[in-house]
This record gives structure tokens, sequence and C-alpha cells, in this order.
């Protein structure tokens, strides 16, 4: 990092010139936001703040799927699809395992071809931080400035390592879930956590000989959602086949994308869910801070984590070591 | 609460009394960990930790039903069941809607009729809290004051409302989800969070003109099933059938339990459960800590209040707000 970056940066042009959506001032902002220094964090805290009321216009959207399920050609196709609507599409990533290195980056665009040579596009790749928590609450912040920025829709993209599928559930207004056709027992199986997250699941891959097994496939999946029950009664998860090779069915996913959001907004779910991801931001950060504070020292860390291992083998119990650590804060 | 009670009772002899055996001693324990005074609550944690190394043994199994499943004839023909194989089974629930009344341990004990006359049984119904993370850690807490007092199955029930069956998820070995028979559409939707969690799901009231009903439900849930990732490569959740009433299926109930222990001591993903589970605990306490240091002061509460409204409203930003909350710990 050099030494005009380490400065502290002049919050208010970068307000402005983040406002006018400059791509440059926005990705100053997002490296500020996923800065470690206590100054930074400050003046991240300040940006958001003064950016707040020109945040949440946009439609946000998660997408989840295994390696190998054509994530960033589905994501560069529907992109470019709503370019040409004339939308300005922002793309995110949580990845808690992802380093951050060039390498990634240029990885990020070469696999986003299309979408990274238009200028209604913002791709960037997931922050890097030791735990989840660090990288989803970066990952929000970057959604708030995209915002600002301009950008009408978000993309959240995960690998669905873990928890990371929760986080970005959390974060957006519509989950969808990217598949693989496969039929019988080759039909690859749904992680169950991501049962109850998906408002839509989209098998790929349906093109050419792979057809049928793509509609086979999806009804096995409408199978298993048939007797589940779904989160909203305003809202029954579809199962859809696409191809992000020809392009054929990324309208119908953008489609069922919108319809969801006309029947959240007509139930008043949109707004509730908005407000309740917020307040649980609030409680998620509030835990961040405390996580930080026992992580900055380094002496402190050894406590915790010699605390830790007694619980873990049984010889403190959770209360007393709970009065122990919460003693260090 | 008489003054006799609110007297600061001797840790040591009620630890003595409670390892004896002595069910007046573990209701008078599990009592003063229920009490929100801060001296009870400090006599509860050197209670807890003088008899961890006495903790641990008991098969903890959670059952989670909907109201009408027959949840507490379960319970009492599988606890009359484990009694006549000599166990000791105490019956713990955890239930945030819960209000604690005479009229609801009255409750408990004429829903379970022939174990709340055992005296191999300990039934407790769920503590009173305003949180479920309240509710959650005084259950785990009595869990382990039961099995200290030589209970070595302890069941935990909960009535699935919201996060309650995550919370006993996360306390137990072994999830058991009940159902009830019904065939096609008239089939009731398995909550999509519970199919992450359940080991197994039995249905209920396989007897007299219900066999093939109940017989077409589990093929529904095995169906479902199917196509889901099992949590464990060791464990795929089995669906049964049985009766409570006629105690037809109780066996295999359990010894699916014990097939599920053998599996996961093989494969040492037992002890890594429990680990977790004791870790993750401590970090839940710390969090109740830090509820109870903002909800304890008025004034406080007030402020948390009004800060919690602006950001749902959109007006404060989560990062900004969680530094203000974080000053007030």
């Amino acid at each position: 990092m050099n030494s005009r970056r380490s400065a502290s940066p002049d919050i208010e042009a970068l307000a402005r010139d983040l406002r006018a959506g400059h791509h440059a001032a926005l990705a100053r902002a997002i490296t500020l936001i996923e800065s470690r220094r206590g100054d930074h964090q400050a003046a991240a805290r300040d940006l958001v703040q003064r950016l707040l009321s020109e945040t949440g216009k946009a439609i946000r959207v998660g997408i989840t799927g295994s390696p190998g399920v054509g994530k960033s050609t589905t994501i560069d196709a529907l992109g470019m699809s709503l370019i040409e609507r004339g939308h300005k599409v922002a793309v995110l990533a949580v990845d808690p395992s992802s380093a951050r290195t060039g390498g990634s980056i240029l990885g990020d665009k070469t696999r986003m071809a299309r979408l990274s040579a238009s200028d209604k596009a913002y791709i960037r790749p997931s922050p890097a931080s030791g735990t989840l928590g660090g990288v989803a609450a970066k990952t929000r912040e970057a959604m708030l400035l995209c915002e600002a920025a301009g950008f009408d829709v978000v993309l959240v993209e995960t690998v669905g390592i873990g928890q990371s599928e929760t986080a970005v559930c959390d974060m957006t207004d519509f989950f969808l879930a990217l598949m693989l056709p496969g039929a019988g027992d080759e039909l690859q199986g749904i992680k169950k956590g991501l049962v109850e997250l998906a408002d839509m699941i989209a098998v790929n891959k349906a093109d050419g000989d792979n057809i049928k097994r793509a509609n086979l496939a999806a009804g096995e999946y409408r199978g298993a959602l048939h007797i589940l029950s779904p989160r909203s009664e305003h809202w029954h998860p579809p199962v859809v086949t696409y191809s992000a090779l020809t392009g054929k069915g990324i309208d119908t996913l953008w489609q069922n994308v919108l319809d969801h959001r006309t029947a959240m907004n007509a139930s008043g779910e949109f707004a509730a869910r908005r407000q309740q991801q917020q307040v649980k931001w609030m409680w998620s950060m509030l835990e961040q801070l405390t996580m930080t504070r026992l992580r900055s020292d380094a002496s402190v860390r050894a406590k915790v984590k010699r605390i830790e291992a007694e619980v873990a083998s049984g010889r403190v119990s959770p209360a007393l070591a709970a009065e122990q650590i919460s003693g260090m804060l």
C-alpha cells in the first residue's frame, strides 16, 4: 500500500465522487471498508453513514452454487441481460476461504469476460478476512456503497462453504441456488441448509444433450421441495432450467426475481425483511466489534484460546468461561 | 419465594445431595440456575463447575413435533421402555413461549402419567424467560445437573417454535422429529429448517386404520430426504413409523438412537460434536451476559431500543449503531 493510500482520505470528496458513480471512487471506498486500521474503520463508518439515505434501492440477489455449476458464466449472462434492460450491475462475493491476490481479481474478470468489459458493471472479489462474520460485514457495507454509486442490481455470489450461504441470504432480497443436471443416483444432493434459504432453484446446462437430464433433475427437486413448508406463504420457490451458455431461460430467472419482489411488496414482507436484516446486521457487527477486541491484544487472545480449550475438554463450564471472557472485555 | 429459599444456599451440601440422586436436591439446583438474582447465578456457576467432571455421560436426545403429534405420549412410552431397560430418564423442555406456572408443571405430569409416577424419572418443565437464548442456556445447565444426579438418558422436548429446534439440536446428540400420518395433499409440510437437523423422522399413530396412511407418509418423507445430502456421511436419517398408543415401534426408535451413537463414535464425530457444542455454548453464554448487561439498566435499555429503531428505519448504519451500543457495555 503506498503512502497516498494510507493517508486519511477526504471522506467528503470520496462520497461526492462515489455518488457521481466513479468506479475508482467506489473501489477506494470499498478498500477503506476492508482496511483493518482503526482510523480507516472510523472513516468507513462515517462514509457509510453519510451515504445511508442513498442506499437500499437496488434489487439484491444472492447466488450460490458448487464449483463447476457455471456460476460465473451465469452471472456474466444474467448481468449482460440486465445491462441491456438499462440496469447497472454490481457483483460482489462472500468467500471466507479466498486469499486476496491480484490473481483472484484477474480470475474474476476473466471468468466474467463480457460483464467485466462493461462500464455499467462493477465486479469486486470477496474481501479477505479470517472469519465469515468479518467477510460478510465488509460485503454488506460494500453493497451499500454500490447502491449509493447508482448500481440498481447487486448480485452477491457465494461458494456455499459452511455458513456463507446463510450470510448471503441475510443480506439479499432473493436467494438463488444453481444446480447441475443429473438423474437418479447421479443427482447431486441439495445441501440441507440450502433448501431452507432458496427462493428459487435453477438447473444450469439445459442445452444440447443435457436438456432431458436437466428436466429430470428439475422434477426431482420439485418433488423434494413439494412437501417442505415454504418460508413465505406468498412465495413457493420455483424450480427452473436454463442455459448460461445459450442464454435460454436467463430472462425467466430474472422474471422470477421480479415476481418475488412484487409478491413480497404486496404482502409487506419485503420491507419487514429489510428491516429485520438491518437490525440483525447491527447485532452481528456488535459481535464483530467484541471479537475484534478479544483478538486485538496478543495476551488476551492467548487467554481466550486457553479457555476455549478448557471448555472443549470439559474442564471448565461454558458459563464460567463466558464470565471469565466477559471480564476481559 | 420464602426466606429459606432466598438465602444463599450451601453449594457443597447441595452438590452432595444432588450426586446422591435426590430429586429434591436436583429440583432445588435447577431452581437456582433459573434464578435471575446475581448471587444465585454466581452460586449456580460454582455448582455446575463443581459437578462438571460428573456430567456428559447421558445419551442426550432432542425431540420435536407440532402440537397434537403425541409428543408427551411418545416420551411417556419411550421413557418407560428405557426405565425397564435399567435407565434413569430426565425429561426437560425448551419452550420460549411457556409461562412458568403450577398449572404447567401439573400439565406435564398429567401428560406423562406413567413416567411422572416413576422414581427413575425426573420431569421438569421449560424454564420461563424472555428470550430463547436464556431458556436454552438454563436448559443446558439443567441437563448437566441431571447427568451429575445419575440420569443416563436426557430427553429434551421442544414445540418447534422459531429457532428453538436449533437450540435443542445444539445441546443434544440425536435429534428426533415426530410427525403425523397423512397422505398426498393432506401431508403436513416438514418445516424446512427441521430437515437439516433431524437424525430421524418418526411417524406416530401407526396403529389401527392409520397404518397404511403412516406408511404412505413415511414413504413421502423418505423421498424428500433422499436427494438431500445427509449431515454426516456416516448417518443417513431413517424414516420410521411407530405407535405411542400401542408401543409398537418404540424399541426401534431407541435402537436407531443407539446405532447412531455407535456410528458417530466409530467416526469420531460424537466427541467432535460434543466439543463443538461446548465451545458454542460458551460464546452463546457470553452473548447472554452481554445482553443481560444491556437490559439490566432502564436507561441503557431505552437507548438500545431507540438505536434499534433508527437502524430498522435506515437512518443509522448498523456499523455506527454497533459502535454506539458497544460504548455502553
